[in-house]
């Protein structure tokens, strides 16, 4: 049972996560209807299969008319104009409009042949005049006097979101506009779940004596839907190396990447770097510069990655969204697959120094616009919750000081969905 | 055909809101798996099941001991205990620990009766003598060093996280900690969704001259989603005031809320304000003092609400998210129903000044923690392309006066799910 107990180097997160990257992929696409696009990413640009607006159209309520008509019209000289028909959005006038006529024309409809303005509702007048229908013109109007163009918003060919584009509701509108009832999007990847710990029962079993409830599977199920990716749990494992092997190697072949939790410790029952070792994985790091989460480990099976997060719960979520989610968003199609990272001022001191950079959870406010993060408090009784209220992670860098209320910290926006680049 | 002009008053929109909201409720509950749980609301308090810790368990790798066996104990004169076993996560020692014996122990495991203290491993040394395996212990211990005691964390009955709280990751987390596999939340509304205008052809369908695709429903049912409503959709209405009032008043009698969008103008085609005359329903306003979405017309029928929403794509947007989004999440158990408001810097000047208050499409950025928001570009080319991009509505309330960069200016936040109670 005992074992050399092993060395490990820290290396800081940055590096870390760049040896992860280059195995966060994107090429799976799929098709699916529109209706079901929204948050997922483009796979191909988004084109207008036509021009906008597609033909002449009118954007008020008036009359259509020959702008020739008009030249003479004033206050003490109106035009008199005979009214030909009318023309409802969704309809085509199918006649040519003659000297001294017009059109009555709703919003959206088209101009008919003929006409080349729209006189505006409001400044016209209507009557009859021996049985005919009259509309009266005050002023005068250029050719193309209220006429919104065909093409002058969007010609047909314009990209107007690129590969990659988050599906917002206007993103939505578009797709629509454009004819895509079906759209290309990148295929949520598979992500593999599997905790260990002979200590764990599952949510539904009562504690015995000596158990926990499983809460970091049931933790991390969200936060990997939230990155974009689709859970396959298996279940929980006991502490036995020959049995985790068999079951990491099983749930590897189903899935895109792998998700552990617990097991990666130096302590006598973490077997998980011994089952990197017997599946011939490299390992890419085992310990990071930071706290909590510095067991974090990262390894690789060919292409697939296996993350071998803590058992403890910060531990789990902070090593998640540091090097898990930015694989998993980028598998789904996101450019910006990592955390944004902004600044914001300190709202409370966080006094303690720590000799490792330390990933705080806290709380955002603004104050006139300016971003204020306050450390959700350290004390015992708040640990259970304060992931729970959390949307950031404050950044301390490791040194000898503390960090006073008002200085400048970097914070990492968990609820952000614009994302970013590259934050390290 | 030709119907009276009707004279409409427009409304402020907080006084719009405020007619609103008294029909937004959150009655329904169900219970749900706990797997699917994220993204909604709990419809009860969240309440610990059993203390945590839920026993006295060690916080280290290390050996449980007496302390009174380590009193003397120093780095000139170490103690040697006797190892009576071991306990791993998960296990209970079944015997109680006699003077100058230690039991090996895992982090989480439980205390073994008789013992008080834990070394961590860092501090012991582990030997064989005379074939009993032996602890060395340089130092003294007190009574409860290195100890998780039963409840310091949490004790059973506290409330953890109360009604109406959004399901985060760290939220299902506390769910599977405490026992809740299936949880109460409350029951997402069914909102009906009814496109009108005889010019609107569905996605699929080619764009014949007069013709626009129907985007307006796509863009709503990504934002009745996203405010955590369920789509019943019922298609296209053509401008025909029978066919609507039949449409509208079948489609009622299946959902929450009705929204509708088109028709609510004073135009000849507008049919919707017929219909509600012809519901009986009372129209709570018709116009609001506000660009765009300045004819959005809501009414109630007994306690459902009917949401007619412009034709008008920005309209129609803008129209959604400040009047039916706050009931739907409502109705979905959000406390915070509102668009969050928060103030930023304008980014850009926005020189045209408008006699009612507009809301504009914007981009949030940082600098230095200090939000700022730029109005996407107002051209005739970006029209169709701005809600796609947008994260923001910035407010220009109403004036003779323009606004210049730099100025603070509200914004409505369209990507927080905080949300704000009441921003009016």
């Amino acid at each position: 049972m005992k074992r050399m107990r092993e060395k490990r180097t820290p290396i800081p997160v940055g590096e870390c996560v760049g040896r992860v990257m280059p195995y966060a992929k994107n090429r799976k696409q799929e098709i699916i209807a529109l209706e079901e696009a929204h948050g997922r990413f483009l796979a191909e640009d988004l084109i207008a299969d036509h021009d906008i607006p597609a033909f002449d159209r009118s954007p008020y309520d008036g009359f259509a008319v020959r702008s020739q008509d008009t030249k003479e019209a004033s206050s003490l000289h109106p035009v008199e104009l005979a009214v030909r028909g009318e023309i409802g959005a969704g309809s085509v006038f199918e006649h040519t409009v003659s000297a001294m006529q017009a059109v009555r024309i709703m919003t959206g409809a088209p101009i008919p042949k003929g006409c080349d303005a729209v006189a505006m509702l409001e400044v016209t007048k209507e009557y009859t005049k021996d049985n005919q229908p009259i509309v009266q013109i005050k002023r005068s109007f250029n050719s193309g006097d209220n006429i919104s163009f065909q093409g002058e918003e969007t010609t047909k060919g314009t990209v107007l979101a690129s590969k990659g584009t988050y599906i917002t509701p206007g993103v939505a509108a578009l797709l629509a506009t454009f004819g895509y009832s079906n759209v290309a999007v990148f295929k949520k990847p598979v992500v593999g779940l599997l905790a260990t710990g002979s200590e764990l029962v599952e949510v539904s079993d009562p504690v015995e004596r000596g158990k926990i409830r499983n809460s970091n599977a049931h933790m991390l199920r969200a936060q990997i839907e939230k990155a974009g990716g689709e859970v396959n749990y298996f279940g929980i494992m006991p502490d036995d190396l020959s049995q985790c092997y068999n079951a990491v190697k099983a749930a590897l072949s189903e899935v895109d990447m792998l998700i552990t939790t617990g097991g990666v410790s130096v302590g006598d029952y973490d077997y998980l770097p011994d089952v990197y070792k017997q599946l011939q994985a490299e390992v890419l790091f085992n310990k990071i510069a930071m706290r909590p989460g510095s067991v974090t480990t990262v390894a690789r099976m060919e292409e697939k990655l296996l993350f071998g997060l803590s058992g403890n719960p910060t531990a789990c979520y902070v090593g998640f969204e540091l090097l898990a989610r930015p694989v998993i968003s980028t598998y789904a199609g996101k450019r910006t697959p990592h955390l944004r990272k902004e600044k914001a001022l300190l709202g409370k001191d966080f006094l303690k120094p720590n000799p490792f950079m330390r990933f705080v959870s806290g709380r955002l406010s603004y104050r006139e616009g300016q971003l204020i993060a306050s450390p959700l408090s350290f004390t015992k009784s708040s640990a259970v919750s304060s992931l729970a209220h959390a949307d950031t992670l404050i950044i301390f860098p490791g040194g000898t000081r503390g960090y006073k209320e008002g200085m400048l910290v970097d914070v990492l926006l968990l609820d952000d969905v614009r994302g970013s680049e590259w934050p390290w």
